[in-house]
């Protein structure tokens, strides 16, 4: 993950010459340089122009296109088309397709139909691939390359003949014996115990819609190597290929995979699609609404921050998105799409490409619209991104910088599949994630999250101030101990109910709560409950401020140093401790018996005194976000106006405003959708 | 379509001699005669009665049945049975049998459980219908047949063998070239590019819930051309059989199916089935519940006027419907069946049918009600039906007589299939079809549907004054050729937001739109959205009036004499033309940038003094509906009162009150679900 | 069914040895005997711990279970293990498995995936139980057997090869001639007929989701067959070895199931598995709310109760309840878990088992909650288990005595399994079902269910004063003589709206209604029909009071000695007669229009003074339950208080105090989730 993509802050495009004439090639490509694109990504669904019929090659088509960019000087991001067979290749071999839980076959008319464990289809993708990287590798024109499109998206589970032949193989590899795996997976439970193999099947069908959870986690894993196995046969064949300064990646974020594994397994850069406005879609029940709207984008990009501290985003929303068959969402407002690019080169990508440069005419994705409409007129769109091009100019430099933060949240890949497949981590957990960042957000308080690993160093984590580990439900022995390191050494971490009482197969331990944890806090959780949705609100007392606990609570008694600082002040466990506190080496740990709700959060922000780090610099209203980047002395303070209304906004430094190169103080008004980026020395 | 159903306004039912003892048949058809009726349809459900074991033929149960209604004088409508093939023939031939998108096959126990496409089963409906037809079309009794029952009830999807099969068939006979068929699908997008016909399937399973949407439109197509295709099979082997006057029918207007088409190349009389109490089904989820209720009949049956302007009910709702596994209605109250039987007169029936006579003690239809309950007594629906014949009566003269509309609205199967599978559409589409339709109810504005088609001849659209082309969002040339025409001539077209954006494959069209109705209207619309569900509500003035623009809004500018009458007065595009009106030839058209809810058509009907055409004739209140049927100098004005509550009617001249024969004036009021038929010269 | 379980109220658990290690067992037993535990149920789950591959049995795990319990003086319930097929057998025997009703196998991964019809399975379960049952049958610790867990839980539709085999040769024997089947089914309909055994299916997809219902209730019929010559199968091998004052059993009371005839042919005892927690899911979607919460427990109770007047609880919630897939549901609260336990003894249950002593670590059921939670340390719930067990022993005496009931609600099979296919039936009799038993608890009138069947007889009639039938839809020429004999004999029945209009077959009555009831209620039912939605309120007047008629209304006058004592008084029918009294021998029936609501219901207690009949002896608020059982001349009385506030409660006679063995008299207060047990002489 050492590449970059571009030396400046810069913008691109995705574009589709088999989608339009050839005669319209070099004028798209002259329009889009003259509006400040210079890259356009291709390829990505093409597979039949290269291969129309089986093993006949054919590479004209492209071979003319990048002519043309070549001669205007368009850079380019070649794809692999392994997205979407042919036709002829499905029809052939039927055994490359995957099927649904019932199985049944998914078939050709969509995309991403595949399985990534088909024999056939990894020959058939090896094949096309190298055929690819060996003629379209030395031009010079390419500056990067993309393998497939969005893994995992629309379908991360997978229930073809291969994948159960090569779940067998991964678990026999993983347990070496039947007796490792029964113990792992707790066959005991329900008769499961297998005595072969063979016996063992992808969790199919079962008469009430459960299957052993234990093998369900090892199923998750299972799809994340299959498709970072996928990715890698790519890469390590482009590897072969490409020139040395171009790179190597995939876009999107998906479930069901370890990006973070295969960004340092097989790219070079990270790419994200990041499309705000589905925060917007009129079909609710969809998509569900969350009160930050589309500034909940502002969590994904910090997810992806968590994979690589710079990326690119290679699908930037620039028009109304939806398909014919869902999702319908409202064109963006002006300044909309300014202010979602600013907000992804705020959170750390220093390349944005907008999907798409014209609207698709035809197909499934009809409605999601690119810069232009089915015309070729120019739109409204298209002179917004002439002006956002030269605000990209003016901040150009920032390029490499860091985003800037104090304030940690440990995830953990366990833990997010294991919130999958269990829906009481996941009623959990789900509040403590949302408040949080609603808590952070209004705050003003830029944070990170951190994926913790076994491989995971205390040097990683002491970059931040305080930790939150919201429920760490799954716990390993390693990375107890470096969470111990980290507060030993004067870090501050925070978890919340129900932590650590399961081991790394998902089975419950047979220890006192908080399991592994138990020493660090201090705490003695000695009962726990949901809360009844006919309860009275459930109240929590710290230190004089009344909280109110949710979803979930932990009662328990404080151990050793333990200090309560927090009690249950109504209901049947009036007076239990609700908050343990737990001075430890240099540092301190707290202990909390309920969910992380934007209430609860907003307190912990203010009493451990994190809130609005920016606050000697500018202050902002609640509708805006801060975000820094910094590089050598240099900070960039980006502020981002989501309301449709303008804002007033109060520098209290003199900033450069780099829009417009000129010195700023004091009160200064920020449009709708507004953005500024300030530079501090 | 040139017969008709009797010389006068009639009667009929529709009758089981299977379910019932035979003894018990002449006493049936005794007592329906006395109650006025004056026809029984039999026989559609009835295959194995007349072939109880393969190839061999009994006709004694029917002969036995039409011996007794020749000796009473009861007339008969005899049905092909193919809508329920035998237990015995989906047991031998399994192919026969329709299966769902996943491949499961349905199974015997329902109806409707065919494809159209079996080579088999066309072969023994073929063999049965000619036996049937052989055999008792000569029978004096009979008046007319009916093909099979409720073509595409239930069921408007299909998946077996024989469906693929004679998919590929039918793309193949219309494209005749894969480079042709590539090319109206846009197949380029996903690399779904086919090579081969073999390649192609139904639109089956995909990971994503989607399929290629021109294939899908051409799919929808197909389906209407196998259903037609069916009928056309039997209605050719009946014409060699049936008696000179007799005419060929089918019931039901349902999906995926030209109906039009199929009436002019296969029947002599179109019949529909009326179930208004759908309305008052007590699972709102199932019936969604409208503002109208019962009344939004009359737009079904405005559709049904479509096809013909006169035509028949074949099932018109006599009690509670219901099955055991869906639906449960209330009892019709006292009136009801009245009501809803003149509501089906007003709008251009000649004959009515009730479902049925005595209600079905068996089967899943045990809750649809006939006239008759379970047993054998005298029901309240019997009595009415005595008082109802004597109403028919005294109108009877009426057969013949033309609904009259100034007001047309336009329709087209070619949107109304691409509606279906493009929610888009579908949002924006049936906004502006139910809010079009209560404000021509809510004003006692009556309209015709017109369905265009590339023959539609200018005649046909110069019988209205007025023309609503609400959504065209497919367009040909023709099509916008006599458009142009009928506004040279002296017509008046509306159209609404996002038209003419289509072409007929359904793929957007790279023109400046409103595409190829931009001359016409005088109109470019420069951009367009959604409205969001969190934006203020956007308001237009229109002269001094102010409306919503709801669901949708096109920005646009005139153009040459294009003179903006409406502008957007709130909102980002405030000042924005959203109304503009171009005088062309004789005539003028509006393309208006939002969707037709109530309050907006309210206004256009206004705006052009189209409302209240019969304001010289009668006064009524919003509970009644005015259709008024016309034949040389004679007006017969309906009255109908939806309203449980009697109301009162001012009658502005001399009126013939048909129902007692006698001269009114003046205000007269109408009992709770009331009726009147007037007659003016 | 003349076992039972212990001769005092005793306690037990379910223990799972094969979840533990070995070395745990001793410590846990001796803990269970010191909190009270005298009994544990093993071995439900184990098929593999006997049979790890096909034919190879050992015993060694459970003997020395079975010595340990000896060693200590546990006793024990053995199961026997064929709910959960090992691997290996699903695997070789993959036509064991049942199918959903599109033909997908439900896979291993679960439990109850296998079906009842497959000779194979029930060879394989025959040899596990009689080798189970030789072996262990002798063992002196064993005091009773399970047989397979949950008969019907989750799962109790059919659709493999087996049981459609299995279905037709039971049709078979049923109606010995296609024809009589095509009569009993009303094949006709639809076309339906059979024309050879072959023909016949399950009913599996059809178009329209819906089936012959007259097959469909003959499938349950079978269903229930299915299963209980299953259990018959297991309970006459065991038979032939148990020790002779060990009883047979079967835990839990579930859907398609005649669990009374089960009981009868192969059962000791009757088992129920107690869960009231359910009523606090958090996720409501998935387990409706109720008014009465935990206390709609007391319904199944008396459910249980019509089995069996003594019965054992099984399973007896002891912890949250929940699965990781499904139902989160808080803690009990303090309180709870006894407050529940003293429920099931109040209704007949003389043995109370807790399910589980240790919450699982491993499997789907990790939140199904047991007394101790996955460590092993002591619990608030072990704590009430001792303060339970002793409150327990204070009232073992109470064994044996039956609960009193002077008010009878009749059901029958054929009705609840209509009611299951007929949403018509269902929407009336859900009302009725639900708003007489809230009538019956809020008025603390204890009542039975009894099962109606030809077999009953007037002797079980007669221990009540009044019977309800409320929509005894489905009646027999058996049923209606019984009814009237009763009625005869000086006892009083109440019939509600659309009585008797079914056959045994589920096929209508041709006769007047309510056809074979109409001599005993002197009713003539004219018309009928559900209340629309958009009805105003329809009041019947019952001498002086007003109620109101919800969901249907039955228009009825009297016969010869009919009496009308209620008439609508609103809507188009007022005046009509509403509810009939009818004099008929030393007794009289009424027959009510409508359906029982709560308020319909508790008018109708008290004007037959049927209401709170301890009111000379206690007073108690609304929220508590009131149960009595009685032996000799002994009375018990529990009160139960289901709320988490302290009530008071008057005594207005001297009684004992069971739990402290003192006289009380007068206010006495109760504790939130309180009871106590007053013994009366």
């Amino acid at each position: 993950m050492s590449k970059q993509i571009g030396k400046k802050i810069s913008l691109g495009v995705c574009y589709y010459p088999e989608h339009w004439g050839k005669e319209m090639w070099k004028d798209d490509l002259l329009r889009m340089l003259d509006h400040g694109i210079q890259t356009v990504r291709i390829a990505e669904f093409a597979w039949s122009k290269f291969e129309l019929t089986e093993g006949q090659f054919t590479y004209d088509f492209f071979d003319e296109f990048l002519e043309i960019a070549k001669e205007v000087g368009m850079k380019v991001i070649f794809c692999t088309p392994t997205a979407t067979p042919p036709a002829w290749l499905t029809k052939a071999y039927p055994e490359v397709l995957n099927k649904d839980i019932n199985g049944v076959t998914y078939q050709h008319g969509g995309r991403r139909h595949y399985t990534y464990n088909s024999p056939k289809y990894i020959e058939l993708c090896k094949r096309i691939v190298e055929k690819l990287a060996l003629h379209y590798a030395s031009h010079v024109s390419i500056i990067g390359w993309q393998i497939d499109n969005e893994i995992n998206c629309h379908m991360d589970v997978f229930y073809s003949e291969a994948d159960t032949h090569a779940f067998r193989a991964y678990i026999q590899e993983k347990y070496k014996t039947l007796h490792q795996l029964n113990e792992a997976w707790g066959t005991v439970f329900w008769n499961q115990t297998y005595t072969s193999w063979d016996e063992i099947d992808l969790p199919k069908r079962t008469p009430i819609a459960t299957n052993n959870p234990h093998l369900m986690l090892d199923y998750i894993r299972f799809i994340s190597e299959s498709a970072r196995r996928f990715v890698k046969m790519q890469s390590d064949i482009l590897k072969k290929y490409i020139k040395k300064d171009d790179f190597i990646t995939t876009n999107g974020m998906f479930d069901h995979l370890d990006n973070h594994q295969m960004s340092k397994e097989s790219l070079d850069v990270f790419t994200y699609d990041s499309y705000p406005n589905f925060a917007y879609c009129l079909n609710q029940k969809a998509i569900p609404a969350k009160k930050l709207k589309d500034r909940n984008w502002s969590r994904n990009l910090t997810e992806v921050r968590s994979i690589s501290p710079h990326f690119g985003i290679m699908e930037q929303q620039s028009g109304a998105n939806g398909w014919n068959t869902q999702m319908e969402t409202p064109a963006p407002k002006p300044g909309q799409m300014t202010l979602w690019t600013l907000q992804s080169i705020a959170h750390g990508a220093d390349y944005v490409s907008f999907f798409r440069w014209r609207t698709c005419t035809i197909g499934t994705e009809m409605y999601w619209h690119g810069i232009l409409d089915y015309s070729n007129r120019d739109t409204r769109r298209l002179k917004e991104l002439k002006d956002l091009h030269h605000k990209i100019e003016t901040i150009e430099e920032i390029v490499g910088s860091r985003y800037e933060a104090r304030v940690g949240i440990i995830k953990d890949y366990d833990n997010v599949w294991d919130e999958e497949i269990d829906i009481w981590h996941k009623r959990i957990n789900s509040v403590s994630e949302q408040g949080l960042f609603e808590a952070l957000q209004g705050t003003h308080t830029p944070f990170d999250y951190i994926y913790l690993t076994d491989n995971t160093t205390l040097q990683q984590l002491q970059s931040y101030q305080v930790l939150f580990y919201p429920h760490a439900i799954i716990m390993t022995e390693q990375r107890a101990r470096i969470l111990k390191e980290y507060v030993c050494n004067g870090g501050k971490i925070i978890f919340g109910c129900h932590s650590s009482y399961k081991d790394i197969n998902g089975k419950c331990v047979m220890l006192r709560l908080p399991g592994l944890l138990q020493d660090l806090t201090a705490t003695d959780v000695e009962e726990y409950s949901f809360v009844a949705l006919d309860d009275e609100p459930i109240e929590i007392e710290w230190e004089g401020e009344r909280i109110e606990a949710k979803v979930f609570t932990d009662f328990m008694q404080p151990l050793g140093a333990g200090k309560v600082v927090g009690r249950y002040c109504s209901g049947e466990y009036e007076a239990t401790p609700a908050l343990i506190q737990h001075a430890y080496g240099k540092g301190e740990v707290y202990y909390f018996g309920s969910t992380f709700t934007e209430e609860v959060s907003r307190l912990f922000l203010r009493k451990l005194s994190l809130e609005n780090p920016y606050e000697d610099y500018i202050r902002v209203p609640q509708e805006c976000e801060i975000a820094v980047r910094s590089k050598e002395d240099k900070k960039y303070i980006f502020i981002l106006n989501y309301s449709k209304k303008p804002v007033t906004v109060e520098l209290k430094k003199e900033m450069l405003n780099m829009y417009h190169g000129k010195m700023e103080q004091g009160i200064v008004s920020l449009e709708g959708y507004g953005s500024r980026v300030f530079k501090c020395l």
